[in-house]
């Protein structure tokens, strides 16, 4: 998807909403526990109740990984329905990849062509080689960490970085030169929005990754008021706090309450 | 497996070779391809011949993930072959993960529970709350990436980041302080040797995993020079040189050759 189409489904749906589907066989209602594919028939619920209200759809890898095989299987069928009931939602993988050119020419493959992701999280420790290999597919995007939301951002994010700089400003100020607004986004955290400011300086055009709000305590409000640009530029990404909204056998409409109210305030904050 | 067991296996086998498994199916030998799972078929070769010469594989996970759930079956039967023919030899899941804290558990998990490896490769760019779960498992180690072998390498790891040091200098100073050498390790590049005495001043005592020997061009006697400690503290890794030696029917006789032949420089070099 690219980026007219995203912003075309911004404007249609009234909503920058990115739903984090960070699913866990623990923390799913039991009563789905004992399917043969507990994620997805979670995920498939949360989705047919939730994709009025979102433009974008985050399944974090990790969950998925940590049950082998039979958890990749299910980030695969999430990935499928998506595509194949919902084709107007963007599909960002939460991987956050990063290595050699050949390897994340690999990674590439694997959220690209194996399953039909529109876009990757991949981290910028190992510099341009491990990033251009996501640039080279049209519609397809890298979403580069720049300021992430966790504690651990201070240790190296932060840091100066020489011109007067920040480690994760010389990222973006970088970084952009690799590839374009149309190929870019990036990841910045929203327990820090008033960074916003100084981020929308490096790259007034890029899309945002916003995590953190909601379970990480980030503020909608300021988020917009800081980050919003000409085509929105944001998708911000709410996980725990919709999908495990209720965990009775009514979670599912409890999500789907959840994002609509999201929704809400996102249309009244979206100005472009 | 812990430190001292590790170093045990290096005194024995006269070898601080680590296999690369970057297993590719347009790489390996054409007989091999038609095979339910080729990876996995053209691995228990290289390994059955490879074996005596080296301590450590590194399985890249890339490489099984870009086949989707088919890569990721044979990724699991290769680590599970190897724990069951070869428990001597160290696991290492190259993986480079890095996230938030309760989704580095997650990725944890994969690597400690799910498949049994001994130690996984990580980013730092995210800071402790993405590394410290790693390092709760006895016996399990994080493999942190410091200063990478590609030429991005320089984007930000040579960054200064204030007091003088460079980026990948605070990276180990930072981190050395969240475990310690016996369930933390650091990758450092062999394309730079010299760095090495830099690195040893910060870690003297933790293993380093150096990649770029071989096919990225390092050199395994100024390696060993630079970094070689008192319970050998280096895992050199070599992946295409050895299991691409040959694409013939012979291929893993070839392999077998190539490592016996690094692991007889690595007997002479070993002092300690």
């Amino acid at each position: 998807m690219n980026r007219e189409q995203l912003y075309k489904q911004i404007r249609r749906k009234g909503s920058f909403l990115c739903l984090g589907l960070d699913t866990e066989l623990q923390k799913i209602p039991e009563h789905l526990r004992q399917e043969e594919f507990p994620l997805f028939a979670f995920n498939r619920q949360i989705l047919d109740a939730t994709h009025p209200y979102m433009v974008a759809c985050k399944p974090n890898v990790a969950f998925y990984e940590s049950m082998g095989t039979a958890g990749w299987v299910q980030f695969e069928m999430t990935v499928n329905y998506l595509r194949e009931q919902y084709p107007d939602i963007f599909i960002i993988a939460d991987a956050k990849r990063g290595d050699i050119g050949n390897t994340a020419r690999k990674y590439a493959e694997t959220f690209f062509h194996q399953t039909d992701c529109d876009a990757v999280t991949v981290a910028p420790y190992m510099g341009q080689d491990s990033v251009t290999p996501f640039l080279g597919y049209p519609g397809k995007w890298a979403v580069l960490l720049a300021l992430t939301s966790n504690p651990g951002a201070d240790d190296f994010q932060m840091l100066p970085s020489g011109n007067g700089e920040r480690l994760f400003e010389t990222v973006l100020r970088k970084s952009a030169a690799w590839g374009t607004a149309d190929n870019m986004m990036y990841v910045v955290g929203a327990t820090r929005a008033s960074m916003l400011v100084k981020v929308r300086e490096i790259v007034p055009d890029h899309f945002l990754l916003i995590p953190g709000v909601g379970a990480q305590g980030g503020d909608l409000k300021e988020v917009a008021e800081y980050g919003l640009n000409s085509q929105c530029g944001l998708l911000v990404n709410s996980s725990r706090a919709i999908i495990y909204a209720d965990s009775s056998k009514n979670f599912a409409a409890a999500a789907g309450e959840k994002a609509a109210e999201m929704q809400g305030e996102m249309r009244q904050l979206l100005t472009c």
